[in-house]
């Protein structure tokens, strides 16, 4: 943790940024070691260029900071007390007229406009090139967690499709990976509620699992992942329930292809959008790009979206410890959807994919 | 659905804003039946005064529309050019000056700087108070889907306890209680993960469960919560292993007779306040007032956290309708806690407990 604070100064530095401001989620863990729930009651790290931290933060979380050496401001029950806590903390810091990085996708308007009444003169950019550079390549102890749980997730998905059964529904099969997600060793908190999307529903990548029943002739897509110790996977694979339509049989095929293809080319230095290119290519030649209406894939860590993001536009380049998802898709209308998504890292020699369940049509049923 | 979109126009008139702008969360679900993961690419639900609505949306999620009568602002997959469907919608609707409210715990600085950039002469003043008024008295059939939430969490306590033996760890009951709410049909998405807190854990009342084993003589608190169609129960009783510390005995019968007084004055027109006096009394006069260190509970619905909440400044009268948790606690550092909670709706006759598991130390090992 101190290793990680200690980088994040001259990161800070380089944005122009006097600080961080930071609310409960994967950054603040990152940093601190530290777990807090998100809630009404707005709780925020403050983390300057300087090398202070504090956390404004209920009283009755305060006990969480023993022995961190962290500044504490915390506040009581009545909600008219908490903008002092946060006025007391600018000023400790010396903010009051910084510039404060926040994460855009997790600092809420609640967090925010306590910042602001605290520091009116502060002005409040996005911190996220900061964080995603903080976060970025993966260290071993990180890559271990993450083929950890790429494990759980392939162990769980054998033992749900063990309790696969025609007449079941998209929840039904979605409880029981969740099931059995937890029972092969999951935090409980999951990096996202799986996916089946049967039949129709399989042509919308972000379907919700549906009292849909399971029947013959189903092409199936289960989209799902675990958390070990913060860190996630997340997998796709395809199932045939019984005889299908011949032309999804040959999507299934097309999008295998495309998914190699994809994973192949990885090695440091490659913009991550000829990754994105080197899958979409095949299933471009084939006849099908129209139906392939997503982006190859997105970075996996502690967030199961975050940098780097694989598509047309983004050159940035791949570094040794970048990790990410390799998911092309074809989706036909009314008809059904094939996926296949594995989780790959970036290594010295090129890319290390860390899922090993095969890749066609899963028969079932 | 329409009615209560309906129900919104005045709402929004009264408190002065000519919109609401909601990202995926319970009151987007609540508005348009809708449902949207919250990721980092920003989804924005638009309602007017007028009566409009709007969503700014990813091109792959507009499917969900169809049929709904919503007007939609699709976007594609490079970010640059999100921005131009915020503003293609904040035109279209008027919206390019106007009094827009948000929900502070719920957008995020990613959705709020997209609606900035689109409308930089509008505001964007907390609508909370909207939002609150426009769910604060659940209906018949909210008040049903939480009775459900009640008898699964219920259920799934019952189930995980016959799995409990000394040694397990405060996770491994927790992950079991997780398996149970679904064996009983909680919907995935759990209100929050289940809180297992034994011994000295048991003090903080926000304790994460750990790997610490569940011994003779551990007090232990279990906090859980059910899902039942996006609606939530949220229990707590205290378990002791074998025999325990004869004063966390007596603490168990003072907040089990804290939590009576508390669900036993509930009424319309009563002030939230009182709630929380009447159970913080009895704990007072016992000699712990110094350890009862929360709020004595907080509104429940389609949030685990919501108004209305029960503390001492909430003068907010009581409404038929209203549902909330009644959850004394005692916390002794170093030692244990007890907490007991219960979920309570207010009825024209008074108040209803919805839930019916037995107040006392539950035996266990």
């Amino acid at each position: 943790m101190r290793e990680r604070l200690t980088s994040l100064r001259p990161l800070l530095r380089q944005a122009g940024l006097d600080a961080l401001a930071l609310n409960p989620g994967p950054t603040l863990t990152y940093l601190t070691g530290l777990h807090f729930h998100l809630m009404e009651r707005p709780i925020v790290g403050l983390f300057t260029a300087q090398g202070q931290a504090a956390l404004v933060l209920p009283h009755l979380e305060q006990e969480k900071l023993t022995g961190t050496g962290f500044l504490a401001f915390p506040y009581g029950e009545d909600p008219a007390t908490w903008g002092k806590a946060f006025r007391r903390a600018l000023d400790a810091l010396g903010l009051t007229a910084a510039r404060i990085g926040v994460e855009p996708t997790r600092l809420r308007v609640l967090e925010l406009r306590y910042l602001e009444e605290a520091a009116p003169q502060a002005q409040f950019p996005s911190g996220a090139e900061v964080v995603a550079q903080l976060r970025l390549r993966k260290d071993e102890a990180e890559i271990e967690a993450m083929r950890r749980a790429v494990v759980i997730a392939e162990d769980a998905f054998r033992a749900a499709l063990a309790a696969f059964r025609v007449g079941m529904t998209e929840r039904e099969l979605a409880a029981e990976i969740v099931v059995q997600l937890l029972r092969h060793g999951s935090e409980p908190e999951l990096p996202f509620q799986p996916i089946v999307a049967a039949g129709p529903n399989g042509a919308n990548p972000h379907a919700t699992p549906t009292d849909r029943p399971l029947r013959p002739g189903d092409v199936v897509i289960v989209d799902w992942g675990a958390n070990y110790r913060g860190y996630f996977s997340d997998l796709t694979r395809t199932l045939a329930v019984g005889e299908v339509d011949p032309e999804l049989e040959q999507v299934a095929a097309i999008v295998a292809r495309a998914n190699a293809a994809g994973r192949e080319v990885v090695r440091p230095g490659l913009p991550a959008s000829e990754v994105d290119a080197a899958a979409r290519q095949v299933i471009a030649q084939a006849g099908y790009g129209a139906y392939f209406i997503h982006r190859t894939g997105h970075g996996l860590g502690l967030e199961v979206h975050e940098p780097p993001y694989l598509y047309a536009e983004n050159t940035q380049p791949l570094a040794v410890g970048m990790t990410f998802t390799v998911e092309p898709g074809i989706y036909l209308p009314g008809r059904g959807g094939v996926r296949i998504e594995d989780d790959v890292v970036v290594t010295p020699a090129g890319g290390e994919t860390l899922s090993t369940l095969p890749r066609g049509l899963w028969r079932v049923g």
